[in-house]
């Protein structure tokens, strides 16, 4: 082989290396989210995740990757390169990994409304947001040749892997569906009281979470689109991340006097990944490990701030996601290598986060509602006593040992 | 390093990382037919798994090896190459790879005769299946060197990564496994009335799905046995075909007014990886999207017509890998790029496909009425309705929650 | 890219990637020993591997690594290089690797001990484990520069991806932690007999198998630092130890005429691999399998010894990464490619078998001893009966399929 064909044969090897644990992060997802709800709705959040990965690829293909990495006059949407068919070599495996993250996006919001959103409406507005919310905001973040960039990658906003692009995104479509479908039928009780409903299997919400956290190599690695010396670095940025989250959600039920409970420490585990994933190929090792402990510790109060405001996010996505993201992307501002605490950075990352909750939170505040109008977005109240699996998948997640529970209706 | 060690590094690194993944959908279907199994038996179908696994292996690094990849002056079978012990570099990579593609063809069996078939018998088909029926097709498709060809490989088939070598081959073994063994008892009732049975734990299955899935980018990905700047474009096409089957089985359900089963969903994303395996490295990415519909609406109707022949596939393995496989073998042809429906190319997929068939098919047949005649395929009634966990492995997949089912007998 | 960069990226491309399959192995022992336990230990027991990975990455990246591979002028212990910030490119990337090993240390431990430990001590043990216990014992064995190597090193000790060096030191650690602690409740009745505690999930313990599997391919595969035409044969070498590790608990199990349970062949797989994982680089195939059988056999008869001693090993951690490992490091001397046999090479492994265990076993006992006086280390009788999910976690596994259990008190 020749020299450009090798360097071309590397980056493709490792991108679609890359593109492949993304991938599994569906799984992971499915896992985590499957295990978090009550086994009557078990079925129904896997579903969603599985469908939606095929949905919002194909939409991502013929729509979103145009929008997002199309000719970019305006800087604020890309108009061109839709229903790519005759794509080879390099181009198809930036697609392809792509397409990954597109997949990924669409699919943090169905955790956060778990156990009461209908299925085809969370379909429609998963391929919705991923090929055209997400996407859009991809193209002021990334999109753009040299000549005409986004206009946010023009200023210079830090977002290697997406702690805006991609997560806060699907956090904050997410927190609109929480607020506008409501809390879960006996969530919270009067005078502020929160009923905890516990998810039915954890072993499975480890596994997921174990799952997304090695998919977060290739998310973030891959994010170079090209291999190399510089990725080493940044999967121990990206693990540090994670164990930090972890650390500081320990720290803070500590310094709480809480239980230490194993839901709250995974999802300390993914926010603090959540918050790395912006500063990770420019933060020091140290200091990502300080980002992901603030983003355990920030987790944790979103988590009993969403409480306090009776909004029920069945999974901890808006947390997790949401605000992991909008700090991670400050922090990877702050802590930039060679540059720490630089105002002009900073402000510019303030713009990018809030441009990104203005856009996202208001497109899909108004996705909802027209949903919420014209189509029912919420399950009948029966349904969801009865749990989704059987009121729209007409399965059971496990036929032989919920039995009783059918028989008795045991939420 | 020099040029050529560097190309050496480069194709040895990507081989085994795709053989690694290949490697890991022993898990994906051992979790996928696991689940898709009622309780009582799904330490057995894990076991024919992991044991299936090991012992085809070894048998294939004896003997498959040099049937397949051995001197083929005939066209039919190769003859030397047995037990390699000394091999290094190379050889070892793609010993490596193909031995993990062998223990995937001898999997595909186990769900499809599963709850009813005993283990020791299950056990000595699948080595058989994989170092002699497998390997000797095998040889026909891809065996020889380039002065003698397998017969197959000489005409100019395409089948890329093995819809039929694989997928084929193994889907024809398991249904004249079911056709021979017969249904569970209780499966077809009076008056063509088939009775649901159903999983025990589809999330388990769903699990399995993914890492399905995941590894599939390996199995199509790895079979250039080099890492190109194309192997981007066949992880596009495998996932698209992956999408296309779902899609074609919700498209299909709609069209029939039946409800959108999860397991139904599942099974065709993998017929439209199947589908879509023949021709990921030479189909453009929107056929490959078509090829994984019509993938995903053919094992609709092929599940149907299982039924209707009261043939009981207990997971589907006939109608997503024997069907899937000779769709997607027949696509690989019509959808050719550049050459579209080419009747001579289409005639010899045709043929390709028939010889596979009537292979595997026939030999299959002979293998499991000798066992029928000579030692017990099937397993006593008793052990049946009692479940194959207890009475052939000692062991409950859950001990704790399957008393009731263990006391009352429930099936 | 130059050839320099060239190479360098390969390198890092494949360690990285090495090094995320043996994070994953994080997984693959949650849900092998989650499996393995009763549901009311499940969350304690996947908490462990959760908090220990986190804890772990931060105390070697802090002291670990520094011990282990920082300047070794005595070649008993590093000396610099502790918390090191400022690292790039190819010191990060292997930092990265280390990293999951020194997790992987920590965690072997966790099953052996599982069901009755404190978890809050259990997570010193672990830290102390990983970044002392094993990363000394890493720096006599791999440590230091030409100049001036560990002193096991220096005297061609042999192990290449660490059967003594990462799996004996986990298993020995484990085994003084058994005999102090002693047995669960219940496990030994009078005159000998062994009760059987079974796993409550077999599925998610044969997943937790097939991911270490997986992973391990990383585990040995990268250890080479570099990617090389031989990693397709460390790969084989690796996959032939693990089945060959199943083909030897069938074989001695059927001379045994015992029944073949599934516990047991799971655990005979990964006794092969952890058998392999010394000499995979440097033994043929065939000497591999061999390696593997031999392995599974003295699993199953140290299994036996254990219960024999009434010494309490919840997932048979000691038969497993102990004894395989002290095997295969023996076995890498007796079957190094070329020079079988060779006494003087025999003699060296012995000596660094037994220095792994007297270091590990004497040091782990003074540990275990301590923290038995000054904190309590055993779970109060009480919280043993009700489970440490709802005593230490207040979280149960499967709230909704253990409410029986829970009322009834069944063990």
């Amino acid at each position: 082989m020749e020299e450009a064909n090798i360097t071309l044969s590397i980056n493709t090897l490792w991108v679609v290396t890359a593109a492949i644990l993304v991938f599994f992060m569906q799984a992971g997802f499915a896992m985590l989210e499957g295990g978090l709800v009550r086994s009557k709705n078990t079925v129904n959040v896997i579903m969603k995740n599985y469908i939606d990965m095929c949905f919002a690829s194909v939409a991502f293909w013929a729509v979103g990757y145009g929008i997002m990495y199309g000719t970019n006059a305006t800087g604020f949407i890309g108009t061109d390169g839709f229903f790519p068919s005759d794509l080879a070599g390099w181009d198809a495996t930036v697609l392809f990994y792509q397409m990954m993250f597109a997949a990924t996006a669409a699919t943090i919001v169905s955790g956060a409304l778990a156990e009461r959103i209908r299925y085809w409406p969370y379909v429609f507005a998963a391929v919705f947001l991923s090929s055209f919310i997400y996407a859009t905001f991809g193209s002021w973040a990334w999109g753009g040749t040299d000549d005409a960039q986004g206009w946010l990658r023009e200023l210079g906003f830090i977002d290697f892997a997406g702690s805006t692009v991609v997560h806060s995104i699907g956090g904050w479509c997410a927190l609109s569906g929480v607020i506008l479908l409501g809390p879960r039928t006996g969530r919270y009780g009067r005078a502020g009281k929160v009923n905890t409903i516990p998810g039915h299997n954890l072993p499975l919400m480890a596994l997921g979470a174990f799952i997304l956290w090695m998919g977060w190599f290739g998310f973030n690695g891959g994010s170079a689109l090209e291999a190399n010396a510089s990725i080493g670095q940044i999967a121990l940025n990206t693990h540090l991340g994670g164990a930090g989250g972890v650390i500081g959600v320990v720290l803070a039920l500590i310094f709480k006097r809480k239980p230490i409970l194993m839901t709250l420490t995974i999802n300390g585990g993914l926010a603090g990944l959540v918050s790395v994933t912006a500063g990770c190929a420019t933060v020091d090792p140290h200091l990502s490990l300080v980002t992901g402990i603030i983003g355990g510790v920030l987790m944790v109060l979103a988590t009993e701030l969403l409480d306090y405001l009776e909004l029920d996010d069945a999974v901890g996505a808006v947390p997790v996601h949401g605000v992991g993201g909008a700090w991670g992307t400050l922090a990877a501002g702050m802590f930039f290598r060679g540059d720490l605490f630089n105002p002009g950075i900073i402000g510019i990352q303030c713009l990018g986060i809030l441009a990104g909750m203005a856009w996202a939170f208001g497109v899909s505040f108004v996705m909802w509602s027209v949903m919420q109008k014209f189509v029912l977005l919420r399950a009948e109240a029966l349904h969801e006593q009865r749990g989704l699996d059987s009121t729209e998948h007409f399965e059971l997640g496990y036929p032989e040992f919920q039995r009783d529970a059918l028989h008795e209706g045991v939420e």
